[in-house]
C-alpha cells in the first residue's frame, strides 16, 4: 500500500508553485503580490479550485484567513493544521509563504489519493498578511486569530496609498462573499508549517530538512526625526535643523549599540522616508525603521529598550519620536511537533538538522494554542524576498513528504 | 507729476500675491505649485489677464517661458527684462519667484498709469521650472533661453510620476495654443530680477533692499549605491550589502570632505529614495542627492570633484555611481545694473546693502547674455523654501519701487 508520503507528486507541486508565481509576477522571477489585493485573491481562487477538486471544505474567517479541511474519521477531533501565507514582500520570490501552503495542499491532495484515513481533521490555512509589506506589522491574520491582539487593533493601519486596514479587509471579504464563514480562533491539536529556510544553514551543512526548535523574537520600531526645512543654497549649516543629517547621526549611534561580536543580533534599517524629499530643500523630516531580532529575550529587551536614548543622544537638534510597532518575544517550539518532524525525516530517509528560525513565521503566534513546529527546506545561497529566491523540485517535494508523513502521525 | 515708482501700489502687489497663492494653497500658508501642471496653467491665465489689462502683448517661446511686453518709443531698441518664476517647491512659500514676476507686473502697471513712456521696450518674463521640483534641474526655461543647453537635452527627464519633460512641455503648450509664439533667444539691453532674499542678512542687518552683486556656483549630483537585498531577520550583517548602511557611511564621509569653519560653503544631501523601503528587507539600492555650493570655483570644483573618490572610499561593499546632472559656475552681475539698482534705491530713501545671491535664480543664465542684476527684499528669519516664508507687503512694495526705478532709468 502507498502511504501519503509516497503519493506526494513532485511535478504538480512544482506546476502549482509556478502557476502561482505568475499572479504579480516581477521581472527577474519575482514576485510581487500584496496581501488583500486582486491578485491576491486570484491567487487564492486558484488554489480553492485546487482544493474543491479533492473534495476539501473552504471557509474563510473575519481576518480573511482562508481555510481547506480535510475529514478525519473522527469528526469532532481536533485537526491538525498545517499552512502558511500566501503574500510576498514587493520585491519578493516564489517560494516565500506560498511552498508552505501548496505543500499543504499537495499533502492533504496525498492523502487524498492514497486513500490515507485520519483520525483527526486536517486543515490548510493561508494566514492572511504576513508579510507586513502592504500593513505593518505582518502576521496579522495569525495573531487576530490566535488572540494575541484583537483584529481591531489593525483597523487604523493604513498602506503606503493611504488605505485603511480595515476597509481593505471589508472589501476583501465582500469578494468572498460566496464562500462559507467561520469563526476566529480553535484549538488545533496540532500545527506544522513548510517553510524554505531563508537562511543559509540546511545548504552549507548539506542536510535536506530542517527541524525548527523555534524562533528568535522581533521588535520593529519607527523612529521620526523633526528639524525644519530651510533653503540649501542659503542657509548656513550651522543654523539648520536637518532630519538627514540625524538620521545619519542616529543609525550611526544606533550601530554601535546594535554590535554583537557572534553576529547573532540582526539590526535592519529598511525603510527611510525624507520629506519634503527634494534635491535643494533641507529635510524637516525623516522616519525611520528599525527591524530588531535576537533569539536571547534578555538581549532583545535590552537592546530595544536602549534605542529612543541612543537616539536621543545621537542627534542634534530635532525632536526625536520612536514608536514600537511590533513586539514578538522569541518561541520554543513544542516537542511534540519537534519529534513527529524528526521522525518523519526519517522515515523518508532524508537528512535532517535541528536549528531555530532566523526569521519570523505565523507559527510564532500558534505556539501559545497548540503544540507547534515548523519543517524548513533549503533554499540556495539562503537568499529570500528576492527575486532569486530558489529551492529546487526536489527539494520542496522532499519536504512535502516529510510534511504528508507528519500530518499523518500527528493526526493518526 | 508722478512717477513710475510713486505709483506702485502695495495694496495692488499684494492682493495679487495672495491670489496667486491660493492657486496650489498647501497648509501653513504653503504653496505646493509644480511647473507645467494645470495648478501652473492656472496661475499663468491669472497674469495673462492683468497683463492684457494694462495692454501688455503676451507671448509664449518653445521652452513655455512667458512674455509680457510693453512697447518703447523706439520700437527697435533691444528691451530691458525683468522677472523670475511661478512655480514653486513641494513644500514652498508664497514669494518665492512669484514675487519677483508680480513686482515686474506691478512696475510696468505703474508705468503704464503714471503715463511714462520709456525709450526702450520692457519685457516681464515668467521662466519655465526654476525650481527642479518637478523636473530636475532646475533653471531650465532660462537655460534653454540662453543657448546654454538645448531645450532637447531635458527631454528625457522624467518626474517623479514617470512623466518626460517632453511630454509635459508639449502638453502644456498645446494649452496654450491660443497665445502669439516667439522664438527662444533675444538680447535684451540688461535683466533685473527682483527676489526675497531667502537669507537672513538683509532682516539683520536692517536694511530695505538688497543689491546683488553675483550668484554663487552650485553643483547637484545623484549617488546611487547598489547591493543586494536580503531577509532582516535571517542573514548575518557581516554577509549583508546593506545599501542604507553604505549610504551612512558615504554622507558622513562627505560631512567630513564639506567641512568648512568659515560656514560659507552649503552642502545638502536633500532626498534619499531606498529600494524596496521596506521595514523586513535590507535595502539593495539607496539613491541620495547632493546639492553643493560656493561662491569660490576653485573650492566648488575642488570639493565636487572629490566626491566620487570620497564615496567610494567609504562605502563597504555596495557598487558606487556618481551622476553629475548640474553645475553652474559663480557668476559676477555687470554694474551697468548694480549702479541702476543702487541708484534706484536712493531715489528711493531706503536703505540698501551690496551682497552676493546664496539661492540660485533664472539671473545666472541671463548673465552671458546681457548686463544682469537682482534686486533683494527681505523676508522673515531667512526662511524660504517652507510655508513660512514671507516678507510684508511694506518690504514687497519697497523691492518693487526700486525696480520700477531702475527698470525706468535702464529704459530710458
Amino acid at each position: 500500500m502507498t502511504g501519503p508520503a509516497e503519493a506526494v507528486s513532485e511535478a504538480r507541486l512544482w506546476a502549482r508553485l509556478m502557476d502561482m508565481a505568475r499572479i504579480g509576477a516581477i521581472p527577474g522571477e519575482g514576485v510581487n503580490r500584496a496581501c488583500l489585493t486582486p491578485l491576491d485573491r486570484q491567487a487564492r481562487r486558484l488554489l480553492i479550485g485546487w482544493a474543491e477538486s479533492i473534495g476539501a471544505a473552504v471557509s474563510v474567517d473575519p481576518a480573511a484567513n482562508l481555510w481547506l479541511r480535510r475529514a478525519g474519521s473522527e469528526a469532532e477531533a481536533a485537526p491538525v493544521l498545517t499552512g502558511s501565507h500566501m503574500d510576498t514582500q514587493p520585491n519578493g520570490g516564489r517560494f516565500d509563504g506560498i511552498y508552505g501552503v501548496l505543500a499543504g495542499l499537495e499533502a492533504l491532495t496525498a492523502l487524498h489519493e492514497s486513500g490515507t484515513v485520519t483520525r483527526r481533521p486536517i486543515e490548510v490555512v493561508a494566514w492572511t498578511n504576513e508579510e507586513g509589506g502592504r500593513f505593518a506589522p505582518g502576521c496579522m491574520g495569525s495573531m487576530a486569530w490566535s488572540g494575541c491582539k484583537p483584529l481591531d487593533a489593525f483597523a487604523e493601519v493604513r498602506d503606503p496609498d493611504g488605505v485603511r486596514f480595515a476597509d481593505a479587509l471589508a472589501e476583501h471579504l465582500a469578494e468572498e462573499a460566496d464562500l462559507p464563514r467561520r469563526p476566529l480562533g480553535n484549538k488545533p491539536h496540532a500545527y506544522v508549517e513548510a517553510h524554505i529556510e531563508q537562511g543559509p544553514r540546511l545548504e552549507r551543512d548539506g542536510r535536506d530538512i530542517g527541524v525548527v526548535t523555534g524562533i528568535q523574537g522581533s521588535r520593529w520600531f519607527t523612529v521620526t526625526l523633526t528639524g525644519e526645512t530651510a533653503h540649501a543654497g542659503t542657509t548656513p549649516l550651522a543654523l539648520r535643523r536637518d532630519a538627514v543629517q540625524d538620521m545619519v547621526r542616529a543609525v550611526a549611534a544606533l550601530n554601535a549599540l546594535m554590535q554583537d561580536p557572534a553576529d547573532v543580533l540582526r539590526f535592519t534599517v529598511g525603510r527611510i522616508v525624507v520629506h519634503p524629499n527634494t534635491s535643494n530643500s533641507v529635510a524637516d523630516r525623516v522616519a525611520f525603521t528599525i527591524d530588531l531580532r535576537h533569539p536571547d529575550a534578555a538581549v532583545l529587551r535590552d537592546r530595544g529598550d536602549a534605542i529612543a536614548a541612543t537616539v536621543a543622544a545621537a542627534v542634534r537638534n530635532t525632536g526625536v519620536a520612536v514608536e514600537e510597532n511590533f513586539h514578538a518575544l522569541p518561541v520554543a517550539f513544542d516537542p511534540l511537533v519537534i519529534d513527529a518532524v524528526e521522525h518523519a525525516a526519517a522515515a523518508q530517509h532524508v537528512s535532517s538538522l535541528r536549528l531555530p528560525s532566523g526569521a519570523f513565521h505565523d507559527a510564532q503566534f500558534v505556539v501559545p494554542i497548540c503544540p507547534t513546529g515548523m519543517i524548513f527546506v533549503p533554499c540556495r545561497n539562503g537568499i529570500s524576498h528576492n527575486p532569486a529566491e530558489f529551492s529546487s523540485p526536489a527539494q520542496l517535494a522532499s519536504g512535502t513528504r516529510v510534511l504528508a508523513d507528519a500530518l499523518a502521525r500527528l493526526a493518526a
